[in-house]
């Protein structure tokens, strides 16, 4: 529809997830109006972000460098990694500044649907971390679905022998949430999770 | 929050018109993700819409030349033109296959909220183009709101008095719609504007 380049850029645009073609159009002529230094900087972001970001060679969290910003910190706990399944998972958690142990990224998790198996994720790479015998407690911050509750039990199934400590983050009430516009499944496994109150 | 380059495009991302701070961070990992080829394309695509994207000299429509696509088609008639606020408007009429006339983009519609008078719309340009009487027809096809309203009104009341025939599109119900669900504005307007059914 639109003259050659204009339409490579809406093109290109609406293959970004989450940018349909009224989005991809709206952003094209954004940026046919931006100043040419801004246009310029998002293309040499772009450039980047794919020449420096690598994986973690140790966690598989997104990095700069060999490892990770959490992986070089001296101060973080080793005896503790939190098993979660994106890199955007590191960052929610981090965020909370409840935890102060190490991570490691899947890059996924278990989804016949989609043809994920075990052998697609990160597990042998967590294993050998656990070799060595520094691990005490491995914490599964999988997403509490299907895809995320099935890869949990698989890892604690292959874990657990070890004789390592195995937990799950707690399902439950989201806090600030009304109770009555929990699911059912939510509202169950508050039920299952209760704790004694100590007053 | 993310390690440096990540976080910038990120930052950058999130500049864009309609991308939040989640859909920035879900794109963000998608090109993390993606094919280095994929992203290279997209930042050489945004690199050379603004090398190669100008405005028409004639009608200020995107053009990768000096005179975009329909100013530069000899088979398009040059005594209707039709008024548009944006080049999006083009691509919408040019999909109706409707008008074969020329066009000519202001740029905006007039809004005194907005700070936007009729000086920094193309108005000037427009009136240069009737100037030598080639034109016979000006249809205005700004948009049925109260700023393009008010600038069909001010650009009609500006022409007439030249002897053109000026002619703004219908405002109706929406073909395939539901009455029950029309706005009583849009509906009174389709009262206003009922035609003779010649049976």
């Amino acid at each position: 529809m639109y003259e050659g380049v204009v339409q490579d850029l809406i093109d290109e645009l609406g293959r970004l997830p989450g940018v349909g073609p009224k989005s991809a159009q709206r952003i094209a002529f954004h940026i046919l109006q931006a100043d040419p230094a801004d246009v310029r900087r998002l293309a040499h972001t772009l450039a980047e972000v794919k020449a420096r970001v690598r994986f973690c060679t140790v966690c598989g969290n997104v990095a700069e460098g060999e490892q990770c910003r959490v992986c070089r910190d001296p101060r973080r706990d080793p005896a503790v990694i939190c098993v979660v399944e994106e890199s955007k998972d590191v960052v929610a958690i981090e965020r909370t500044r409840e935890f102060r142990g190490k991570y490691h990224v899947l890059g996924g998790a278990i989804s016949p649907i989609e043809g994920v198996g075990p052998d697609d994720l990160r597990i042998r790479e967590l294993l050998t971390r656990l070799a060595d015998g520094t691990v005490t407690e491995l914490i599964i911050a999988t997403d509490p679905n299907l895809e995320g509750e099935a890869t949990a039990t698989y890892l604690a199934r292959m874990i657990k022998p070890m004789g390592l400590k195995v937990t799950r983050l707690a399902s439950g009430l989201p806090v600030g949430g009304d109770l009555e516009y929990a699911d059912e499944v939510t509202l169950g496994r508050a039920f299952e999770g209760r704790r004694l109150l100590d007053v």
